[in-house]
């Protein structure tokens, strides 16, 4: 199978890189900034281009890891590629690539950062396809990358990703908020770092509501009140330890 | 060393079990319930016992991990106890043991669950004590539990038991609401596990705010909006949503 890489971006590069130790052949990379597209090439064995225009017709498949406002954009100077396009995506639709003969989804169900490497064989990947033989062709490149390919349409995919603001981004966001408390009073962020990596294993065997703890959930007024009090000159956090507490209070 | 348990919750199990790993002794096992005393005291070949009036006082040291508004009134029946007490409390003041001599904190900044294991020696322990003595002691245990024994004064204790919250306890809210994002759609929440590991691994070695990533911190609204209009039939989830959204976009 021959792949070509529209991006290169965080996801581009793990998927590339991912992609390389698959042993996948990735022709060609193509980003705004030569520069970056250069950069990726380079570690997989690729052509870095400039023009979308020599995009290798030959490929199989090319994926477009762009910004989610940039895909239909790119998918139209496109449209005579012969092979598969997927984009990779968690909240844009399917059909913004109908302009293609063959496409579909290719969305990994993951944070990427540039600097962080981690393993592709459990990353849920996500697909979807205009026609069978696209499907079939994503997944076997899917399965190629990761143990866990799920096959999934346009609208679940979109609840998929907002779901995973949940679990990821917000989640990132309460570590701040965690950080800024403990810097108001001098004290560093690493001490909540094994506190940090048990919380999410634990829901990694069980759900989330099965083994919520804290004050919320045991209807301790006595420590909320405390807490409260502790977050006088931080009303902004103030005003989200008494949101949340309450939401925890509804699950009871 | 000879160690008594007072207490056998989530806390005092993994102490316990932690504290054998170390060839601690551990003389006695109390609870409230004397079921619960005999099941954590045969683990760690501890006697179980009934009434507070027989605890051993030769012991070095009397562990009191039991509910916070527990402490005064237990720490009241030991005032005979010659050794030195401490409690493991994340936020009650060390001054609640102060009809003791010799008294202290010893608290794990840790989310223990009963059914799960964990390895003790990252666990934070934060050491309090009325005295020297009394602190050489407990950082002494502490040393042998833990390669991350810090001391730390109650004021500061219960800043890091309030980031505990919004690092944990809120965090699994978020995974919670996440699982309930899914199941409005049919969808699992195992799909989302890894991406919650690799969220809590991503701040592991750098801080949660270098790392926040989402539609929120890109000023995304098309996204933000999408994902609003996905929740309209959930408004608590929406409202919630909002908030922490405009928190993120806050720390841009």
């Amino acid at each position: 199978m021959k792949v070509v890489i529209v991006g290169a971006g965080n996801v581009a590069t793990h998927l590339a890189k991912a992609l390389l130790a698959a042993n996948v052949q990735i022709a060609q990379v193509w980003s705004y900034h030569y520069a970056n597209a250069k950069l990726l090439a380079d570690q997989v064995h690729a052509t870095a281009i400039e023009n979308l225009a020599v995009l290798d017709k030959t490929a199989d498949i090319c994926l477009i890891s762009v910004k989610d406002d940039a895909i239909a954009e790119i998918a139209q100077q496109l449209i005579d590629f012969k092979g598969v396009i997927a984009h990779t995506s968690g909240s844009v639709n399917i059909d913004v690539l109908s302009g293609s003969a063959n496409y579909g989804v290719f969305y990994p169900l993951q944070t990427f950062s540039k600097d962080k490497e981690l393993s592709f064989s459990t990353v849920p990947l996500c697909i979807e396809a205009n026609n069978d033989i696209t499907l079939q062709l994503l997944k076997k490149l899917a399965n190629q990358l990761s143990n866990r390919v799920v096959e999934i349409d346009s609208e679940k995919r979109k609840i998929l990703h907002l779901a995973a603001v949940f679990a990821c981004n917000f989640t990132n966001h309460f570590y701040a908020l965690a950080e800024e408390v403990l810097t108001a009073h001098q004290l560093e962020f690493d001490i909540l770092r094994p506190l940090i990596t048990e919380t999410a294993a634990k829901v990694q065997q069980s759900l989330p509501l099965t083994v919520q703890t804290g004050p919320a959930i045991r209807n301790d007024e006595q420590t909320l009140k405390k807490h409260e009090e502790l977050l006088l000159q931080q009303p902004q956090l103030l005003e989200i330890y008494k949101i949340v507490s309450e939401s925890i209070k509804k699950t009871r």
